[in-house]
């Protein structure tokens, strides 16, 4: 079961880190999202490898960004 | 038609301005609500004069608080 990390920046509040975990969750295959408010950092539990595009696509569409 | 003002803290992105003008908005009277995130300045128009304590309940219900 893959697990992969990213730092999302950009969130300042519990809504950001609900609308974050909201968008990630519904990629197809993944199974938990964790996000720390304060370091920014987003884990990804998934059934299937996840392309950090389609993270991309789901973060940005919540408004936020990956830290490159 | 009555105005108010006040001053709510810990509002820290556009998320959090909804949470609270969605609160205050369910309140009996209420007709407008605009808030401004920058300076956490909210302004309440009704039809009837709306009590401190109801508003005060309306942010806290959101999460916020009004500045004493």
């Amino acid at each position: 079961m893959p697990t992969t990390t990213y730092t999302v920046t950009g969130m300042t509040c519990g809504h950001c880190v609900s609308s974050v975990k909201t968008e990630i969750s519904k990629i197809n295959g993944v199974t938990e999202v964790d996000v720390d408010l304060s370091s920014g950092m987003v884990r990804v539990d998934s059934t299937t490898p996840i392309t950090d595009a389609d993270i991309a696509a789901a973060v940005d569409e919540a408004g936020y960004e990956i830290a490159s």
